[in-house]
């Protein structure tokens, strides 16, 4: 198996849609899960971006489409499915160099005839709308009549598995026989979305010999018929093609047909090139080499693959969903994991990437305002959970175990994304230095999400203070608290921001500000009263300032600490916990003030950092994918290597070992991101400085050789090679790097050398 | 296991479609194949007699309507489907004496939970229009959530496993919720039949906590959640109605909801005791008691449970199809399967649904005027292959094994199909002595179809004969033949049966026979031909007639003889033949010159039956289902007792056994028929005398203590009990009745007791 590849090399029935995530393949545009053709198990999905339906589900989800991957094998009156032949042998490799699925199988039939599968897949990088696939099939030990089915279904619904909350958004509107292929419209309930696949068969040898179109309603299919003979091989190739009335405003049929027949006129292995070398473009910018450690290499290379995978600068009305294009789960909305934990790898790897999803979020202002007047309050609310036009779409209701309804308090109290935007916007503006983003949509997302927390502080006169009460932080075992740190710090942080960029947009476009000033409804008072905010917002912490307190009262919870970690190392249940009371205890479900210290470092002293790593790390039970990468990184950041490398492949392996135990409902983007995070910021060091500097502060695990990344940094592309003894860095500008708190200077195009600091 | 069930004590996957061939459950209105809940493998059916379409399907078919079956159970997020479970024992029962169909079954899901589901399921014979079923779930080893989903699955399409042919026949045109309950609407594709299931679930202990209800699209369901709690039980009974558009005039969901709604407030035990009830009757009728053979005594129950089930009196639009209500092979077609194989069964049995059976043919005689016009021909055509209306409906094209159009011959020259049903007509009257049907329907098609005749013989000047050139004849092997004597003799029986029952009719209702000459157009001329074709009617045989010849020029075909028999004392094709050129031999599929004496036993002496039994047997290769019965019969007939007994077993097993290897596609019928033929025609060796007296000869098999069965004969209930030793006959009237050829009269409600003659 080589560094490039995840294998899986068994057939296990039960583990199917596990499989479907990970053998997933997405190009932004779209995610198709990596159904097997030849199976009717698993938990299918055709996923595009913004295609968004409510109809009866409880909220806003994203649409599962019509599957055009219907491909069916008879020989004779044998239909060849896994769950009826027996699987001889069985292969599937996700080829994260070439972005390709291959797929080897060999099958008996109940009627004793074995036959050799191989098929390889891509969704196309090169043009999002097509994907494509090949079968090679070969009689072992049989002669006789093949057929191929082409089809493509319709009767999809969300959620097929979970039978209360099965919802069907599509209807389908029209099938046609475009002889060779057949494409299948359909619309979305809400909107009206139009979706159209269409997909056709190309025979290598031209040997089929019939041909039967038939339309089923709901389903639409091409059968064709041909004589295989013993030991020969039947190549067929699958092009697909998809449109939606998103993307253009010609007629969908038109347009995918035209489509289909450049698709059919550049045939497969064009295409299939346009698309690796569009991947080989993509791992030169973003691979992550680590030398020395095969199993973290191979699975920083997914997290990567699959992240790049997710989103794509062709459409700035999207943005990632917390399980990227790869499942329903958390269907398909967008949280603060993409600001958070994705957006920094963006920003480095895909600076335009980057800016279109920080656009997404433009994009959705109207929403988020609608938010805020809705719950009484002014300017921008970024909705806990975002579909496609911003307004909130937590659900507000969901059941606990004995089936009794039980409220979901997200969506009104978790306020912290807004500021989490920002600190996207304000991430992204430090390391690309986009003037022109920054002039024309940041300050406006600055100034209006200010403009909220202006509405939601309340003063407590008594203590001359600003306090945020009733909230839920990033530790969501604790609802309804007041002033928890990570929202109060943020929200000052906002304002501060916008308070500060305000100013430079004066400087850089005076007329521009004036003019965010009359449409905001902002005027000097405001900004006076923001600064007070920003000074006198509450911070809680203990006696002597060290150890920030979460929430206020937190200190006084039910003190239990966690003792014992599992094979795992993760944390085990203390015993005194009860689970349905964790509120009144110290245990928290993720990273809160740890996650805000590594947001935002430059804010916090090393030695406070240390302190609260410390004090939280016994409380953490961990209980979400964005929390252990969250301490590997700080804990690298304050000495503290002991976990560091275990909680990093625990974020590596988040869905390849499914150590969350949901991956089958899709990816845990967040995880992708935080690998990418705990190997640039956590191992590297990369941080920048209040000086506005790139900092790097390494240190790499004992057996790794060397890690190598690059990195883009204003405009330069850095290359960075970290070994045990030294570290060189090349630039394709002039840059100035903080290296182990030494200034240095790499000269445009050229390698600086700087050895490694001795160990104290 | 008791001699009232079938017992598969295995899950088998790979024999699903056969499974359900054999636990279909039908009531004449309709068959339902008997699919397991709880596995998509399979090939599901919902046959209700009389609903045919042709929409893309290459010939009228019998449509598979929506399934009203759906029953689906989750525990927390598994479903139970046997093919994702571990099946840890399964046990189906088909209880013949109640027509109940038990499943007993324990799975345990991949994480490891256990559950027992008993189910019970009737389709009901007191009211054709209802089916239930019931269902016991137990938690074994865990308690959790519980999900019930009652679901309509309107996705079906008939051939659904064979893709080149795969055809939709019904468009959904409305799901309804009717809480509790659901229904669905469906048309036809050609005449737009409706058709409405409706189901409903009753929850025994009222412990359902939520309910949802869902329309997507093409299915419809309500699911239920609740908690089920570690060694407890659920029990659930689903109940079902069926209404289409021939069954009523009124609107067919207030139809259905007021009949849903009385059968709610009657109960599952209600129906099923008045089904039971029936069933008790229709036994007390039907059943044959075999002492001494429960391999046979359990199996002529099966032929005779499923042969009753496939008819009802209920509707004369309807016949019996090849495959019966079991299964869509032969595209529901009725053939002479009908009137030559089961018919006989219902006349002696229950003469009023041989009479619906017979009243279906009168009932299509439009179309057999039509079929006899569009070939160039006078009278009534009836179609080899039938459907709803009479017309040929037989396919005019097939494939090879090549994929290679051939050309299926039998609608074009299968003619003795007209024969067949006369026989089944001069039967039912000789047995019953129905005037009234003879009177108003049965001279009529005595009288068309001699007219077909008419016009179909040619004279041979040359030779002042009569013949019947380029037919098939039962022996498909052998196309486009000329003077088949099956046909030939036939013919001109059917014709000679006209003119006497012309000359009948004549002296019961003159002005009736007027009407009809004028209607069909016939005159004393025309009668005096008749005579003069019967007379002349050409019979080829050998020089000196003891051997007939199957046709013209059969006896200069190539010479070839079974030597060889397989492991079930089947013929092995000889090493001689050509499996492509058969029709250059003497090697016949099936019995045709054998079937004639059958049919028409008085017609032949003893000797010459001995003699073309004995010539034939040798060449017959048995590749019909509908072959060896007739042997077995014949042979006895004529003293031939070595063949007796194993064709008989082998007819009663075609289908428990399936050694025609094709019984996933439906009943055999025939088969059915055919063994309660070898009963009663060749055991207790019961036949019509010229005389019109009963005649019984019986010989049963040394290891047989007792057969016993009942006859119904000229309006009485006569009752058999055959034994080595002796003979005790009862009856409801006198009787007059031939036994090894000496008259006795048997008293009114009284028994006669006959000493067995001693073997020769």
């Amino acid at each position: 198996m080589d560094l490039w590849s995840i294998e899986l090399n068994n057939y296990n029935k039960n583990n199917m849609k596990k499989s479907e995530t990970i053998f997933a393949l997405a190009n932004g545009y779209r995610g198709l899960r990596g159904a097997l053709e030849f199976s009717k198990l698993g938990s299918r999905g055709n996923l595009i971006a913004g295609v968004f339906d409510k109809a009866q589900a409880q909220v806003t989800e994203i649409v599962n489409c019509q599957d055009p991957l219907g491909f069916n094998i008879y020989i004779e009156d044998e239909i060849v499915d896994l769950e009826q032949c027996s699987v001889d042998s069985f292969r599937r490799i996700l080829d994260m160099r070439k972005g390709l699925v291959v797929t080897k199988i060999t099958v008996t039939t109940a009627k004793g005839r074995t036959l050799d599968i191989k098929s390889e897949k891509f969704v196309s990088r090169s043009n999002v709308h097509r994907w494509a696939s090949k079968y090679e099939i070969t009689a072992k030990n049989f002669s006789g009549k093949l057929f191929i089915e082409n089809y493509i279904q319709g009767s999809v619904t969300n959620s097929s598995c979970d039978v209360m909350n099965r919802t069907k958004h599509l209807k389908v509107t029209k099938c046609t026989d475009i002889n060779p292929g057949i494409a299948m419209e359909a619309k979305t309930s809400d909107l009206g979305i139009g979706i159209i696949e269409c997909t056709t068969i190309i025979n290598e040898n031209n040997t089929f010999k019939t041909r039967k179109y038939s339309d089923f309603g709901e389903m639409v299919s091409e059968a064709y018929e041909t004589i295989i003979k013993q030991e020969s091989k039947e190549s067929i190739y699958k092009l697909g093609v998809t449109y939606t009335s998103r993307d253009t405003e010609n007629d969908l049929y038109s347009t995918a047909l035209s489509e289909i027949n450049d698709f059919i006129a550049a045939g497969y292995h064009r295409e299939k090139e346009m698309h690796c070398s569009v991947w080989d473009k993509i791992w030169d910018g973003i691979d992550i080499e680590i030398h020395g450690d095969d199993k973290a290499q191979r699975g920083i290379r997914f997290n990567l693959f699959q992240l790049v995978s997710s989103a794509y600068e062709g459409d700035n009305r999207i943005s990632i969903a917390a399980k990227a294009l790869h499942g329903e789960g958390y269907k398909g909305h967008v949280f603060w994991d993409t600001e958070v934990f994705m957006l920094p790898f963006f920003i480095y790897a895909s600076p335009e990437v980057a800016k279109s999803l920080l656009m997404y979020r433009y994009n959705t202002l109207k929403g988020a305002r609608k938010n805020a007047e809705l719950s009484g309050y002014k300017g921008a609310r970024f909705p806990w959970e975002a579909a496609d036009d911003g307004t909130e779409v937590t659900p507000k209701w969901g059941v606990d175990y004995e089936g009794n309804p039980l409220k979901i308090c997200t969506g009104d109290e978790e306020f912290h994304i807004n500021s989490d935007i920002v600190f996207g916007i304000i991430s992204y503006f430090r390391a690309t230095g986009d003037k022109d983003f920054l002039k024309n949509y940041g300050v406006e997302i600055l100034l209006d999400t200010s403009r909220f927390w202006q509405s939601r502080v309340e003063y407590n006169k008594e203590k001359d203070r600003y306090e945020i009460n009733s909230v839920i932080g990033p530790d969501e075992f604790h609802e309804h608290v007041n002033n928890n740190v990570f929202t109060n710090y943020l929200a000052k942080w906002n304002i501060e921001k916008a308070l500060y960029y305000k100013e430079w947009l004066r400087k850089q476009d005076e007329q521009k500000l004036a003019s965010l000033c009359t449409s905001l409804c902002l005027s000097e008072k405001d900004f006076n009263q923001w600064k007070e905010i920003a000074e006198k917002m509450y911070i809680p912490t203990n006696n002597d300032g060290t150890i920030i307190e979460q929430f206020e009262g937190y200190f006084n919870l039910r003190h239990i600490e966690i003792t014992e970690h599992d094979e795992n190392s993760m944390p085990v249940w203390p015993k005194e916990a009860k689970l349905d009371r964790l509120g009144e205890t110290q245990l928290i479900k993720q990273a809160d003030v740890v996650q805000l210290m590594l947001m935002l470092p430059e804010e916090f002293s090393d030695e406070i950092k240390r302190a609260n790593y410390e004090y939280y790390e016994k409380r953490t039970m961990h209980k979400s994918s964005l929390s252990p990468s969250v301490y590997s990184i700080l804990g690298l950041s304050v000495g503290d290597r002991s976990n560091a490398y275990k909680y990093f492949m625990k974020t590596v392996y988040t869905d390849l070992e499914d150590n969350q135990g949901n991956t089958d409902f899709g990816l845990h983007g967040a995880s992708t991101g935080g690998s990418w995070q705990s190997v640039i910021f956590g191992f590297a060091g990369v941080s920048v400085g209040k000086d506005g500097n790139l900092k790097l502060k390494p240190w790499i695990p004992e057996h790794w050789e060397k890690l190598k990344f690059k990195l883009n940094w204003q405009g330069s592309k850095i290359t960075f090679s970290i070994y045990q003894t030294h570290i060189e860095i090349g630039s394709t500008k002039f840059i100035t790097a903080v290296i182990n708190n030494k200034i240095y200077h790499v000269k445009e195009n050229s390698n600086l050398l700087v050895k490694m600091q001795p160990e104290k």
